[in-house]
């Protein structure tokens, strides 16, 4: 199948990547034309300007954040204009379910099809094919994006019809997470305040009831100090928080946890740490707590 | 082995009962006698007050609260009165590390021992002897309480030689059962606003990165809305919080999100739901959102 | 002096009519022509569209919000295109700092003036002349605003050279405001739940240490329920709080008494408050504890 | 009149001092004897015990805390023991509501009287005799108190008949001011990052809406930085927050503005500010916005 495929950050590459090998005649396209160079190295086409790429059967959008969809898709040159009539548009990047009904607003117009299409899973698993795919529109189209998710991915969640239930539900874990980090974060200053080790506190909650990789991730993380270099930066973390606050505001709807949150990671982002790792939102916290020191200075005793 | 038990709540009673099928000469103490005569029926003693319950090889406490330990174990006729010289006290109650540590205190001063051995499950996990155990105290003490365990649980998680530590340990589980509960009822609030099926929200995301029991059991109890009769009632909740944020207090460290959880347990029972199911703090988080009607109510159109 | 006034609300029109009752020569122009024709008895010029009405010495806009000021102003046949050169734009409405710096550098680059000068005071305020005026602006701008300011206000502040600080300043009086409303909200919950006279502790909070105008005037509202007709209304308490937020996340500072007034609007709005008195915050936090009945439903008995 | 006074800190001894010199015989008692001595040499007798200088017409007490007060007045030679059948005691520390009705049901069973007057002010107004009396209690008992407070303060506000009305209000004075102090401070910091002039703000806010003597004591000390000597101590500041926030929880009211204060302090005492006054909790919140030096550090322009 012919893929245009726009944005070649961290994910974006590994992902292109499983599509060129998989035989699909890639057209590739990013701001910044290193990257695309690379994927060229391996059979694609280095498209000139977004339209370029995005006129093909199939065009799949990974990118940054809402101003970079925005103007790659609505701008001069952009996707609206260079995909043609029955095109299919796969938005993969995690961006505001508004600007997602935008789109499919737009598509719609132009006889166009759109189906949102975010991601759970970092750089090694987009190179694995192991991502979860949460995919939501118009039931052909998402017939006809089958075969893409299938090579990218381990499972896809069929949401809804509506393109923007899938961002917003990408949002929701995204915050969940974020809890984890905050919640685990408290936890481990009290520990060390109170001279337990964090490390029996990791094993026995792991090993209860709260054995799920967010948890196992992030508090392995957290407890090595290793937020460098970055899975998941700071700032990125704010950007989905803050998206998160705002499509509930619309709602009218308060979240208590994702203002501590977001004012968590305004704090990090004001102290220095915008490029670490989210999970170091634990330094800020301990520094609230007075804790100045990173827990690898204090001496545990082990309990055996 | 001689062994005592007091308190004969829902945890207690089926615990007591594993020990005593187990062939253990079992004396039983209860404030309201009703509970130890059923456990009198399966061969268990009943002692007419704390000291006579105490005064056996190992004596092990099961109470409601603070209060209820510091008057069974301090109080006239009470546990440090009755207990031999050398005899072991296992407290397995959810109570303050600080209490736990004064215990320890009294019994060393009078050549006794001390094990906090506060625990993970619901009654059901108790009968069926799966509780997960969190121990500590000094070596002694644990190799002698390690039988016990072995009948009461599936797996003993040994913390520590400072028995206050499992207590805190406890603690920081059940606070981050209620960041789980806050955050998926501000999911759910989100998503019901959102018109997007909550049952989906919970398959993404229990099927992929929080697939843990905190959520399974807890993301399913909000979506079934089944919050009578409760598995650990709301009342309990703010008593665990609220030990929770006593013990940070004391060692000067703030847990925003404790504080949270903290004020959602207040406006849940200021509203009359004390007596339901801690999950039922959803209820709480939607009509902080305006949504009166529970989501049941609401139909939703399934994806496919 | 020729002066064009933009945006004829409660707050526009006592302005305008002190303008136009001073002698000045007035062109007045409101999106619903209604307002302006008041206006139009008195002596002013009703202009079709905001650049007709910026064609002056100096022209007044009184808007609702970010948006209404950015289309009036940038938009086609806008003010920054009726403005003649050296022209001079005073912008009073409550908007964001980055709306007024982005107005600042429009205009000079076309050579035109610009002051920000909101204010603090209710329309009757507005129409006894009895404003507070926050200046900002070059040294030359502000001289030539002066007269119009004494027309308008009691007394004027000038803050800086750079306009946005004014509207940053009328943010943080607008901030602080909503902290007395939850403040004041949270005693009179907690006073009511004691069974103790709200009335009484607003006569000693206010003959102490808390005498000031924000206090009196709210705590009195909340006292007697008066949350209807609003004075200022929950939406546009919502609106400032928001800019507050927005403001603040650009400079990275966490601000969590925002974010609790911030979700307290929220729940206000969507369980129907929207367009009562943002004093009825006090309902909201009421409810929160539980109080579903109005004060005024509940006996006190007086102390003396 | 014979009266006796406990508690000789730094209000005690002023208000001790005031009533000595009207004429009065005053048996004094402290903890530690040499602030006793100072006023033995203005005419008072020094007592061995509470109970000694219980045993008078009317006694008075002015302690740190509820420990102090519950030791002296319920503790062997204590107050209760030491007073005459129809004393009258009148408790002047800032203490709980709960610690107060129970010191009023005590005082009833031995047919002594009881008042609570806790007061606004600081030492230099309890030298001065210019303090706020908060006065509640049966009206014969504030009938026969009335000459004293006439001597120690500028007002006394009869509250009700309930003594511990009377606390509860000192509570919401003193949470009240801790939320001037967290909105002054967020407002500051932001400011600071805006690189507005601290000053300039105050100036403004005192001078419009906010003039009151909370704002401008706290506001004053904020810009000028003078955190050091303390008039009330972060420690103190933290009590009462707790105070409050306990007597909240009993009557299952959320308190969400107390929680962010009562994790201020704590921040602020984790990190070594406990001794310097709690307006310093602007420290706290400019760290917490990434600003590590102290405002005087930052050149500001003014504006003219």
């Amino acid at each position: 199948m012919r893929i245009g495929f726009l944005g070649l950050g961290n994910m974006g590459r590994a992902m292109a990547n499983n599509l060129v090998h998989a035989g699909h005649e890639l057209t590739v396209y990013n701001r910044s034309r290193r990257s695309a160079e690379a994927l060229a190295a391996e059979g694609a086409r280095i498209a000139d300007h977004p339209a370029n790429a995005a006129n093909q059967e199939i065009v799949i959008t990974m990118l940054a954040d809402d101003n970079a969809v925005e103007s790659v898709v609505f701008g001069g040159h952009g996707v609206l204009e260079g995909m043609p009539r029955d095109g299919l548009h796969i938005s993969m990047s995690t961006i505001s379910p508004d600007l997602s009904r935008r789109m499919s607003f737009a598509h719609r117009e132009r006889g166009q099809h759109y189906v949102a299409a975010p991601v759970f899973g970092r750089p090694e698993a987009a190179a694995a094919a192991q991502l979860f795919i949460l995919a939501a529109g118009a039931k052909e189209a998402l017939a006809k994006a089958k075969p893409v998710f299938e090579l990218l991915g381990q499972r896809t969640f069929e949401i809804s019809e509506r393109p923007e239930d899938a961002n917003m539900i990408k949002l929701f874990g995204n915050f969940l997470l974020t809890c984890v980090l905050e919640g685990l974060g408290e936890v481990f200053a009290v520990a060390r305040k109170a001279e337990i080790n964090p490390n029996t506190v990791f094993e026995v909650l792991s090993g209860t009831l709260f054995g799920a990789p967010a948890y196992k991730n992030y508090g392995a993380r957290m407890i090595e100090e290793k937020f460098s270099p970055a899975g998941f930066k700071m700032l990125l973390g704010l950007k989905d928080v803050r998206l998160m606050l705002e499509a509930a505001e619309r709602l009218s709807a308060p979240m208590p946890f994702a203002n501590i949150v977001h004012d968590r990671f305004l704090s990090a982002i004001a102290n220095g740490y915008g490029d670490l790792d989210w999970s170091a939102l634990a330094l800020v916290i301990a520094q609230s707590a007075g804790l100045s020191r990173t827990a690898s200075e204090i001496r545990f005793d082990a309990a055996d």
